[in-house]
């Protein structure tokens, strides 16, 4: 399936670089025009997110790591949505077949396949005058009516949020070499850690099973803390209370915050997390967060679904409202 | 699942665009993270394609006919394979969100949806600042182990084509002010026909059934015939003779190869013809010509499937053998 119009070139480029990932049967070792994905009884939950160069990462990103997050992307919604990895299908548009590219990219993403179960079944390679993309289609399995949507919060459920917010924000932000690199000057680790997370998002999958089991509705955090949560109350009808004390935030992130080098508004607006944010009823939450700290995922209760219809409020440590002048962070 | 990172420019342009398009259950209205895909006791049939503007378009086509093509090149992998449209998902990378074009390419692709009866159930919407890129990945359904293979042709099987061939090559050339404009001056319905029949493919999804119940091995003809062909035969370990006169030609390609505008040789290494490519044992030929007949496809036997692992050779009126200097189109 992977396919370009250079024959002898596309050949040879799926034979060195794609053919090798491809160790799922139903891929037919790249060489028919379509794969097979086998249902075996399950539902299949379909997602799609493509990631543009000079858009969604940097045009120096390491190679492997633009392959990690294209899949990584896609299975953060997997993991929110309740639902083991089954597959994915690439479409991956380049200006050139370059080997000194294609070789960590291809390495990276063999890696992460490997790593989360989710075998490459087929793809595209098309050329473009334009900057790269990476397109992918995503595929899991859910036992039937147990995909976890995002409408169906209700008043009294906690809001819990998986590892720690903004941090890839500010990686970004220390990559264009914005406030948080001088904010962390004495601390490489502290840098090192955010960029990674900028670059290499952790989806946590290991938190699908408890996430399917006991939450109400989830949804993964790519847009931003606040932004997302809107869109979870919005799709649930409900509003919701945030103990902005409460959310978590890594050493580096919170030290730049006690700094003031950033607010808190900068840091749950900004996009990338990748995190999964969920409501779990009251009466739950205690096996919730047990069944995650086995998965080996923090897990934290940042505030309470309440009725009403007006945007989730973030509450300081006095109890008064964070004023928050954008929801979600742009690219643009 | 339509998203980007303008969030209320994105909210609307879904609301207006996209959710109309979105019937099936399974899409949850583009407002979840993912989809669900029935597979219905079937095995899921994935295949995916990207068409990229100035490679596999024009950027002057009218946009309804970009989104027609992007669906179709799809949905010919999928009758080639034996599978029934199932839905689809999109990733749409744009400059800007441009109503005049954004308009027409969704009712383009919406029409098609209904026709071929392949819903939207997601999509992902980014932002580029290169040429337009539309990544469609479509889902069909097969009874378990019927997909049809590249693979299966045995020495003894005719090779059948659908339709016609080279149009589309054709097609383009026209709208480049080629040769085919000029040999065709007076004859503006078959430059119109081939002009149509590269911006929309007609994919014979209609006949998957017949290629289900009756082909050794198939696959949709959309590099050229002479190309595809010798990738089904080295797929299936065999090779084929082909007698250049039985190539089904539409009037216009008849009367530009007649003329000497053309040879035979262009027509079958063209791109973009989306017709069925298949290997079909002597004793059904019959039974699959009658069903396609009444599946509103024509079909035409073109030569046979012979031992052995040299190239496809295509013979002309005196059984000499053509040479072919390209065996697949190349849009660089």
């Amino acid at each position: 399936m992977v396919r370009k119009e250079h024959e002898s070139a596309e050949d040879s480029l799926i034979a060195r670089y794609f053919k090798p990932l491809a160790a799922d049967p139903g891929a037919f070792g790249l060489l028919d025009d379509a794969a097979i994905l086998q249902a075996r009884g399950d539902e299949i939950v379909v997602t799609t997110d493509a990631i543009v160069e000079g858009v969604h990462y940097l045009a120096g990103d390491p190679p492997d790591t633009v392959a990690r997050k294209a899949l990584r992307v896609n299975l953060s919604d997997l993991a929110a949505k309740g639902a083991t990895p089954a597959g994915f299908v690439l479409t991956l548009a380049l200006r050139a077949a370059d080997d000194s590219w294609l070789a960590p990219f291809t390495r990276g993403l063999g890696e992460d396949a490997t790593l989360f179960n989710c075998p490459l079944l087929g793809g595209d390679t098309v050329s473009t005058p334009g900057p790269t993309l990476i397109s992918i289609t995503a595929f899991g399995r859910v036992p039937a009516g147990t995909m976890v949507h995002r409408g169906g919060a209700r008043p009294g459920d906690r809001v819990v949020v998986s590892g720690t917010v903004g941090d890839a924000a500010l990686g970004l932000d220390i990559l264009r070499g914005g406030p948080a690199a001088m904010g962390l000057a004495e601390d490489a680790a502290g840098r090192a850690m955010l960029v990674g997370r900028y670059r290499v998002p952790q989806p946590r999958n290991a938190l699908a099973l408890a996430v399917r089991d006991h939450a109400h509705a989830a949804m993964d955090v790519s847009d931003g803390l606040a932004g997302d949560l809107a869109k979870l109350c919005a799709a649930s009808g409900v509003s919701a209370v945030i103990d902005a004390q409460s959310i978590p935030l890594s050493a580096p992130a919170a030290s730049l915050l006690a700094r003031g080098t950033f607010g808190i508004e900068a840091l749950v607006s900004g996009g990338d997390d990748y995190e999964i944010l969920c409501a779990i009823p009251e009466n739950r939450f205690e096996a919730f967060a047990r069944e995650a700290g086995q998965a080996g995922v923090t897990v934290a209760s940042i505030g309470t679904v309440i009725a009403g219809s007006s945007p989730p409020q973030f509450l300081d440590a006095q109890g008064a409202q964070i004023a928050l002048k954008r929801l979600s962070y742009s690219h643009f």
